[in-house]
């Protein structure tokens, strides 16, 4: 099982905290899954100019391989504007259409005001759903009076991480039985 | 009147081709306008890092100060994945908070299909709303089979295309008038 | 001017203060605007047939006329599994499409939390502007804690509103001026 | 396994012959499950006053208690002023919070024009997630040309009927295996 966990912001630590946390956790509880920790801050990634996702060279063809190959995509992201940021949508961009066929995608969102609660459901799950994404229902949505430096301090929040983690993981292992089990049926 | 004209793809030419005819209609129109048209394929835009806008240099600092200073914005964007561009949502991350109050925005959306209609209301409205423009309602929706080459063939394109310029520039005056009034009011 | 104030919610009070407080305001500001208010807790409304707004009769038909002979409407909604309730929503399926063309259109929203911020922006704008409402882009986005019995005990909300009333009024005044110059300029 | 198959529509026949198709679909391929269909047309239902659902009596009890049983729903909706329909949307007023958490709900839109295909996504997905629904990704979109008189002509729309189907049905049983394995592991 190839799980990834995207860090998408550029900006302070909020989300590079959460997503850090996430990936503790799945390592402590499947250390069997293969995990890369894709951090957008410290990589050079180029906007797409509609190349096929192979062509790219450099940390923009490290990340939309990574992507490609994973089975289960665990996204880390601030809200700017009211919204995703760029370097979040720039890794869609990059990506073929139905590139998320067959893949599970979780989300963890963070925000400066509960008033942004909503932008996960409106604004992400769309193109999640667009690029045809098995999306995990519950999104986990992090305040930034959750944190404290660099940790998060909300036992809440913590806890719902934990949930999130493993509902995840049962969810990606039981899509990938249906669609083998899909696979064979038509097979004959 | 400061009006600015963004074309936001880096693949294609179907929002170059639209936001060009839209630039030519407001010089036809209303040659006394400062236009500018900015066409993101051919500027390099760095990511936003939470700066402030005054301090990017180069491209970068020559977009967001151009946008700043504009009374009026055309937005020429493609439907990527079920929503606007990496390219367009790192102008408004660039941006300070509220970056949009008292400028008039208007949107010319083109999409391969008639699916993706709604994209414009759903995904690049609530951005602007949060942001304070003041949206033009109607927007402008272009279909692959509404272009031939560099040029648009649909009539009633062109003409939507006419009344959304015509549209834009009286509202745009029409609120400069109410902000005119309204900050004399409060200046006694 | 005709402006109509409705009150959408059929549970609790707080819907109902919040458009008192508001029609109170347009009274005491605007006394010359012919005000009227629905509250749709004392009407009894069936449920859109398909048929023409105009062949509804008793208070259906009361509501479908005078929301039509409208030129201004305030909509007070609650917040309700996420959405505008049905009630509202039963008032637009009532109507012809189009039916919110030159009509400006303001919302003041309630909710138990601030996590429903966006309902306003994401669930109800979409169909004013799908009805061709001249939409007042902010809304009044009022919480539980803001209300005492029936008061508004929040002066930022009360002044949001006194706002809202006001941009609203000067807004449907200059676009029926530019309405009725667009109108004289075809009429040759 | 309770089913339940929702025509939500009060106005023409496509929303009833598209979930009269699903309905028939289920009896044929899955003739163990115990199914309801719920046409709101031919029902007398209140508007939501606040009750509980178990309080509501007549034709409204029914329903409310209908679904409330669901283990699977299938709503089939019109779209109506951008959106979903109130008779739909009050079924959902009528519920308590979280109300379909631990069912599966899958989506059969119908519309006049393929501008409306992402109602759906933005606009009943929102409400549903809210709700805690456990949401079939894909959803059948039908257009008014997929009809002639009561029956889809467009083999295509039959073929992802079939698939909606099959998707939701097994989704549903892997869901309710997690769901009893999960309760199993917090019994002790």
């Amino acid at each position: 099982m190839n799980v990834v966990v995207v860090s998408s912001s550029r900006v302070g630590v909020k989300t590079e905290t959460a997503t850090k946390k996430v990936a503790g956790l799945i390592q402590e509880h499947y250390p069997e899954a293969s995990l890369t920790l894709l951090d957008l801050k410290k990589l050079d990634i180029a906007f797409s100019d509609g190349r096929n996702y192979l062509d790219y060279t450099g940390d923009t063809g490290y990340v939309t391989k990574t992507v490609m190959d994973a089975d289960v995509i665990f996204i880390g992201s601030p809200t700017f504007q009211g919204s995703i940021p760029a370097t979040l949508k720039n890794i869609f961009d990059l990506l073929p259409v139905n590139a998320l066929y067959h893949k599970t995608v979780a989300i963890i969102m963070t925000a400066g005001t509960p008033k942004h609660f909503l932008v996960a459901e409106t604004q992400l799950k769309p193109i999640l759903s667009y690029m045809k994404a098995n999306i995990v229902p519950n999104y986990v949505f992090i305040e930034d009076k959750d944190f404290v430096l660099q940790e998060i301090v909300n036992d809440d929040v913590l806890l719902r991480l934990e949930t999130l983690v493993e509902n995840t993981m049962v969810l990606a292992r039981t899509y990938q039985e249906i669609w083998r089990q899909q696979e064979e049926s038509y097979d004959f």
